[in-house]
């Protein structure tokens, strides 16, 4: 940048965008070279890794994109979006309200799934899907992250079709597919060992394609952040449009019940 | 949706989404349709508005949600963002932490342009644009919103690029013209009143595509919180890999001023 | 500060902290002087204001805090922090996004109401309250804030206390009691236009309060705030303890309705 | 309360509020019992632990309260609060921006230090602190958590003055005070490991106090928040009158350095 460096400007520094007036560069591309010439997909590819995905890659990772938008208003993230707006909160605060709760239960379970699938990958692949499961619920936690759902069963619809997207992709050789034979040898196991069918949800499905893209774990959950916001953001509108003041989490006549001392 | 209908279910009605175990529509259409065969952008339509755009809709719409990604560090929620990876939190939380800072001065000011331009427009259109601007500063702020850039002088890089490719949208007949024609009076009136160019800013630019494409206000604010989130995570994964702990705005050794009674 | 002065350390400056190694001024005092001397109460005066309360200010103070902690899940913020903590959050970030949700409706009532206090004690008192309200309503908004409460009927219980320690602390000579005078002005009006009562609620109360103890419309808002995180950090800490994952805001099985196109 | 119980209002249970119309109770005490009777802190802890504490355990509860409202706009959380609102927010989401910020490393320290101190407590008294540190290295982070801070050396003003009123409360029989024996005994540990005084910092000495209280280590988090919030909107309120838009981190003449390809 055509100022001075110093400690003050190095305190900041960045590899990610460089400015003159007048010039806006990222990952030293001119901000107009890439306006009309590149998807948004392959933009937050560019401003999160530095380089820019072939067409093949943005497409397979703009399925995850658009895969993960919404769950709808029982999600406490868009309960929260929808709550804020009737607060009188503007769009970015409630967007901010709602994404704040993508924590490691509601949002982190795709960085988990990552984390278990390059576990496996690294003690040397889907045969050894059991053993790293083991492990997971030994050393993290009980929950096999991106596996199982409460409400789609026995199949979450979403993954199917991503999974053969990412098999499509394979075929092409713009991916490995390890990663879905590693998804898929999860699945395999947790079915036996349940005796019923465990499916493989959102965060399972796009953890894959994050995996094969290699996409670091971390990234999974900020990935999902920027793709849920999309209906987080669609909810505080039409909630928006809804009106409404204070709106609670259920009808004002059921209010809750207490359980505490000297109830009235 | 596959339950019954009640008064705890309607108080979270939507137009939306809709699922039963194993189905996802949004806005009616089933989400294994969706993937991968919609983009990104043509999803963040369909979600807010209801429609699907035509793919020249979506590319024009794709090149404002592109363009308006980061500023750098020096950008209050670009800086926020940083600083809280370096405090300990998930990438959910520091991106929201700095989305909420896109609040009326930092990212309001494209909600505040697409107000102006339909005020412009429901006047009479371009030639109006003087008078407005006028009641503008009288009933509104001071300042013209979209307009001016401290930095960025006398250009700033992305406004002709993307007024540029409006053009080339109405040559087609995917949108009117009417906005872009708004946007250049009012940039030609400022330049004359200043007596020195009074760039158009991002916001005024990208604020000329949602108008042109029939977003209304508060969405120019909410789609660039959705753009901005971009730079927002590429900032916070950046500072995560680069380390530090409790970040502070300026290198330590500067502290600050104290103004106050009893200086030590 | 031992520092040199500097443009950087300028941009810091403050009035409100001066600090050396091994020493921490607030306010000019320093903190060891404070911690043990002054009360809680006390501390957010001087921190906000600059000056100490003497101790009956403070009491009346420590009043309006404590009458605003809490009012229950059906609260967004307070179900917002319920939930937050279900979906991984740890109490800090359960309390921003709560915080977050106290905006123009929900916890800027208290400093609209200050506004209103101020317009009709400039206009010359008690007597000018139906034509402030009127002015109110023409030129802000239809509600007048701090009166009215969908539940509490025909009385909040708080604001009746709330009134009696101010009437206690104007005998006392501690406060003028004007802004009492004003505040039960409106309530007489508002009952007369109504013809029913019209409770003056929690914000109504302590705005009175605050506006009689001297504090900036705003600060009505940012004290609501610290007084309400009381509650909202009881609420995130009691549903911790009660467990739970991705609590929404009903129970599952009631799920939301459907009124988009083509429902399933 | 006085509304039929159900699965949606049983969905919202709480020990903590219990409310009719004009009636509001907190634990089983009616509000107007409460106000005028009961200090903020000991409101706080009615709040988060459902009994009253006696004067004397309020009086050191309210030490710890007052002791860590600020650090100064170097800390993260405060130049956060500073920047939200010149970006126009108001002080509850420039409040809310910066208590998220308060997460692991810049406000997790307390509960860490409650935490480290339990298992020294549990593994036989301070003798075994050695170990214990040895064995939170290893299994935890490298930090000890509460002890060093890179400006107050070799003292920070705040814990010398904390430990002594927790030794009053001790002789008192109002505390044991083998957690300020404990927190001592880490100290003289990590003295002779470094070879020069490691100071106990306000997370260390506070988390002595909550210890000696019987806090859950996650509360030393939420009160900590709690407290800080204090600071947060002082700054927030102070930068709202001192002015300013979009305030960066530095003055803008140093921008940031640009360690990218292509610089300009």
């Amino acid at each position: 940048m055509s100022i001075e460096r110093s400690d003050v400007s190095d305190w900041w520094r960045t590899e990610i965008i460089d400015m003159a007036p007048g010039i806006i560069r990222f990952r030293g591309h001119p901000i107009e070279d890439l306006i009309g010439s590149v998807s948004f997909p392959q933009m937050i590819w560019l401003m999160v890794r530095g380089d820019l995905p072939n067409a093949e890659e943005a497409a397979l990772f703009e399925c995850a994109l658009v895969a993960a938008v919404d769950h709808g208003p029982q999600a406490p993230s868009i309960a929260a979006s929808r709550m804020a707006v009737t607060c009188g909160l503007p769009l970015n605060s409630a967007m901010a309200s709602a994404v704040n709760m993508l924590g490691d239960v509601h949002g982190g379970a795709g960085e988990q799934a990552v984390e278990l699938y390059h576990m496996i990958d690294e003690a040397g692949g889907p045969s050894y899907a059991g053993e790293m499961i083991d492990r997971w619920q030994t050393e993290r936690t009980p929950y096999v992250p991106g596996f199982g759902h409460r409400f789609h069963k026995p199949v979450d619809p979403r993954a199917p079709r991503l999974l053969s997207l990412v098999d499509e992709a394979q075929k092409k050789g713009v991916v490995s597919g390890r990663f879905a034979a590693i998804g898929r040898a999860i699945q395999t196991e947790l079915n036996a060992r349940k005796g019923k069918p465990v499916p493989m949800n959102i965060d399972g499905a796009t953890a894959v394609i994050y995996a094969e893209l290699g996409f670091a774990p971390p990234l999974a959950r900020g990935l999902f952040c920027l793709s849920r916001s999309v209906g987080i953001l669609a909810h505080a509108w039409e909630q928006m449009n809804q009106g409404g003041r204070n709106k609670g989490p259920t009808p004002p006549k059921y209010r809750w019940t207490y359980d505490g001392p000297d109830p009235i």
